[in-house]
């Protein structure tokens, strides 16, 4: 083996693959990064539940492959100078890394028993823009649950249906879906993990570039630019969430993102780390009291809205309000207020793009 | 108590006064910031080891004192828009807090047995730019000694004498002398804990603007615009730090500063955090090797230098190496080695304004 490349390059790549290495592994081959200098050179992670694989541009002199420790490895490349790099193996696995005047020797582990990734038999496939993807993972992976009791609500349903895709995120205080429109007609659910989307996130650039989505039984596979990303799914069937959003509302009140959020996280203030108050709505006409009472002291805040409907006063964990509301771009969004101890939903105004449901606490 | 003023300038008073009060303590008095509107606006925060005081401007309307709980009172005026801040007793020690839209009611605590701080009995001042002194601390911080055994070393020598002020940490393994000439032609010693040293670090500014600082018996008061530091100081006498520094050179070597901490690092990347090896130099005639070798492989960078004396190959615990030359400003450094088991000195090449020793390892 026997190539360079650029660092930075290299360095993107290491990076992105690191995503699915595993740090603590019992065999140190997994805790190693896969490289391929073929035709093209390949980078390859892979922690079984996710597995990433990243082309680079390199000028290949001699083809070949071996296994380096990824932390090492992208510690050694991280600290070079901004150069061209050069890469061969010297003689039973040992690396020689070169750039400028720096060389390091480092003991490799045979690319033999390396994981790759498995092969994806096409089911269905969608192609969504990469920034609608980042979007959609952004507005519904904190409503993801942690509970591994039910295993289910710990993943985010991807459902294509109609031209449009949608994300489902759900962990029994709130709901978050998020949608957007695709060219393919085709009709699929699939459960992934929030861990994995979580990574798929960072390496997702806001770009127009498209990924290509392909569904097997168990496994989804993202393609885009060099990168190919395989998740595994989570079995078994999804809740009917839609059943779950209530139809009539008692008062629907419009208001003003920022000003809101600012409200809650105020409120939140007085609010020690262990013990979480609720933050009170008092809603009456055209006027909403933000406010809230702990051991420390009182906190109160008047915001403008826009109210359809009754007065209301109606409590909340202000961690789930402000979860949700840190992930809107609009300036206003409608809250739709079923009742003083049923679900609410919040939605922008002139779209269904998104949609969240918070439930109430008792206050 | 009844008094207004801005957002910005009450948040900047409260970072700073908190850096002297106690986050955990038995009494919750000590967990609180003291504020008093007297004639103008002042916040203290004292934990004994160290005191701060500052004055904020403020419109008074009505005098008065009392004592709001520090990480309370800072995360309400930080989540405040940045706008005119009113704040008044309401009753019994009930503070309003009062802020465009937002209004906060907390409990605070009788101002009766707060421990303000003390007054120093001048003996000696001085007094020298804030950036000087900024720039002394930053030189010398990190070659304090962190072992409560020996107390002395756990602080920092300020001494002046001759028209200059010198500081000097010293750990056992480096020791590191930064130097500042003064107006005042007096004479003393001070050991001021390196904990307070950091924080004062903190508080002082990059600017021209003086400080004074008085001496007392145990105590040192540092006095810059609107704020009062006590720390008190170690009792004891420092180690005789000039007759550790050799004065027979065998090699001399003028380094770039940059060239040299890159080399270091690079040969750092293949240590792992809980072995550290040591980093090896080769120096022969105008060429210096940095190299290192542990059971993940060998480190090797080629540096140009220029060399005066004999050929050397001397061993270093890197992050000693590192810690003294990250803070240089300078382009270029005298590297002066005594033997390859003697202590190394650096210097500036023109100036005395700071000198690092560090005894090197076995190799």
């Amino acid at each position: 083996m026997n190539f360079s490349c650029n660092k930075q390059d290299l360095l993107e790549a290491i990076t992105t693959v690191q995503k699915a290495v595993m740090s603590k592994a019992t065999l140190p081959i997994l805790e190693g990064i896969y490289i391929e200098a073929g035709d093209s050179l390949k980078l390859v992670g892979n922690c079984f539940d996710m597995g990433i694989e990243y082309y680079v541009n390199a000028d290949i002199k001699e083809k070949g492959s071996i296994v380096l420790n990824s932390k090492m490895f992208s510690d050694i490349i991280r600290g070079l100078p901004d150069s061209e790099v050069f890469i061969h193996e010297k003689e039973n696995y040992v690396v020689v890394i070169e750039c400028s005047n720096s060389y390091f020797e480092i003991k490799g582990l045979s690319p033999e028993g390396y994981p790759m990734l498995p092969e994806i038999e096409e089911k269905d496939k969608i192609t969504v823009q990469q920034s609608a993807l980042k979007d959609m993972i952004r507005k519904t992976i904190y409503a993801i649950s942690n509970d591994e009791k039910n295993k289910i609500l710990t993943g985010s349903l991807m459902e294509a249906s109609d031209g449009e895709i949608t994300m489902v995120s759900l962990d029994g205080y709130r709901l978050a879906i998020a949608k957007t429109f695709i060219k393919e007609v085709v009709s699929f659910k699939a459960i992934i993990p929030g861990k994995n989307l979580g990574e798929i996130y960072k390496v997702l650039e806001q770009s127009d570039e498209k990924v290509k989505i392909t569904l097997s039984t168990n496994q989804a596979l993202f393609e885009f630019e060099n990168c190919r990303i395989i998740s595994k799914l989570i079995d078994g069937e999804y809740m009917n969430y839609r059943s779950f959003i209530p139809e009539k509302f008692e008062t629907q009140v419009e208001v003003n993102v920022k000003e809101f959020t600012k409200g809650i996280e105020r409120a939140s203030v007085i609010m020690s780390e262990e013990n979480k108050y609720p933050v009170k709505l008092i809603i009456e006409g055209d006027s909403m009291l933000i406010t809230s009472s702990t051991k420390f002291g009182i906190s109160k805040e008047q915001i403008e809205v826009s109210t359809n409907g009754s007065n209301m006063t109606i409590g909340f964990n202000p961690r789930f309000l402000l979860d949700s509301f840190r992930v809107i771009e609009d300036e206003k969004v409608e809250i739709y207020f079923s009742s003083p101890v049923g679900p609410c939903v919040v939605k922008p105004i002139e779209s269904d793009k998104f949609t969240f449901m918070i439930l109430p606490v008792r206050i």
